[in-house]
């Protein structure tokens, strides 16, 4: 069994399939770590014509999705031991603590939003968390829904390859990561740093510290604050 | 011609299969509003094993991104006309005012890293704008770079359909959106709220703008202040 399952519900699934087949996510499920099912909402609406959408009480430009078809889903789809999770630009902001809070779950469904939102009987009752990526809009929640599993699948033991790791990400201690050299040593006239070719693993780890502590400062001074 | 043309540079062109064909994105192709190509960074890759990737000078775990295949693909891809972007968790925060923004270019080249990071002289050289989507790190940035596209494209002329609009967007006017009810009446002893079926638009527009303020307040009352 996997370590960690994740039912996508959306009116795009075909937009997860090269999400869901290609690189580290496509591993992590031959290898069978994680189990992630793209649905179609659609399936769950009654009648002749799937219907998911209607007009707003009130007035109001745009479609919002319907109760009926997303309850549903949720009740055929959820778990005892499942949380579930609604995209959402006015959700608690995605962040590594999140991530690896989640990443100790056994099934996430998240349901993703289309139109100009949802029913909100929806989110009151069949929602238990409400995660924005970031303060701007979409045109849907699918591509949302893929972000956080890419980043919550980084803290699931054997996603990573041993070839990365999670020790030099960017805010590890509240820092940005230092600038990263590779060959050829000189490219174009452009020489790799000095330090980085003298082997003296002491005066690399401090230039690498500087120039941390600079590109935050400059960058993101608001992160260096909180540590 | 299309508006806007964009082409994406990454190591998993396939990852952008569905984002690609479906949705709203999919549908402004077909119209010659947008213009969306994914290409193959090893494309440009040299010799027999197209290698893009090497170790860091300085050590460290992880490999990164060669210049030289990066420097050739942006370099035979780009225009006089273009914004050369890198989706990476250390550039500025996307927001609603950069994807306006950038929705004016007729040209975006996107560059989406893999493994630990790129070589530095790619961003010091080719790179005009670096771009996080969030305070969080993902396997790849092909991701990022979709959503990227995604909340440009809303800006585009002609992209979102007349069912669609910005104008109710969260976020406009610093405030986030109100809660929105569709058919049925009631569900499961749950009604919506009487007066958004009372016909009067005047309390209509005021329950309304006093739920935004309320949830703004309970849940982000920093983009509230900035008002």
């Amino acid at each position: 069994m996997a370590i960690l399952k994740v039912d996508f519900l959306t009116l795009f699934p075909a937009m997860l399939d090269g999400f869901l087949t290609e690189s580290m996510l496509g591993r992590a499920q031959k290898n069978g770590i994680l189990e992630l099912r793209a649905h179609n909402i659609r399936d769950w609406a009654e009648g002749k014509h799937k219907i998911t959408d209607d007009r707003p009480f009130g007035g109001g430009p745009g479609m919002l999705m319907k109760p009926e078809p997303v309850f549903a889903a949720i009740e055929e789809l959820q778990s005892s031991e499942c949380t579930r999770i609604y995209m959402c630009p006015d959700g608690e902001k995605l962040s590594p603590q999140i991530a690896s809070e989640l990443a100790k779950s056994k099934h996430l469904i998240i349901l993703s939003g289309h139109y100009e939102g949802i029913d909100e009987r929806i989110r009151e009752c069949v929602i238990d968390r409400e995660i924005s990526i970031g303060d701007y809009v979409l045109t849907n929640g699918t591509l949302p829904a893929a972000v956080l599993v890419d980043t919550v699948a980084r803290y699931v033991p054997g996603v990573l390859g041993e070839e990365n790791s999670l020790s030099t990400d960017s805010f590890n201690n509240n820092l940005l990561s230092f600038p990263q050299y590779t060959r050829p040593a000189e490219f174009r006239g452009m020489k790799v740093p000095e330090v980085l070719m003298s082997g003296n693993h002491g005066e690399i780890e401090r230039w690498r510290r500087e120039r941390q502590v600079e590109r935050t400062n400059k960058r993101r001074p608001d992160i260096l604050k909180q540590s």
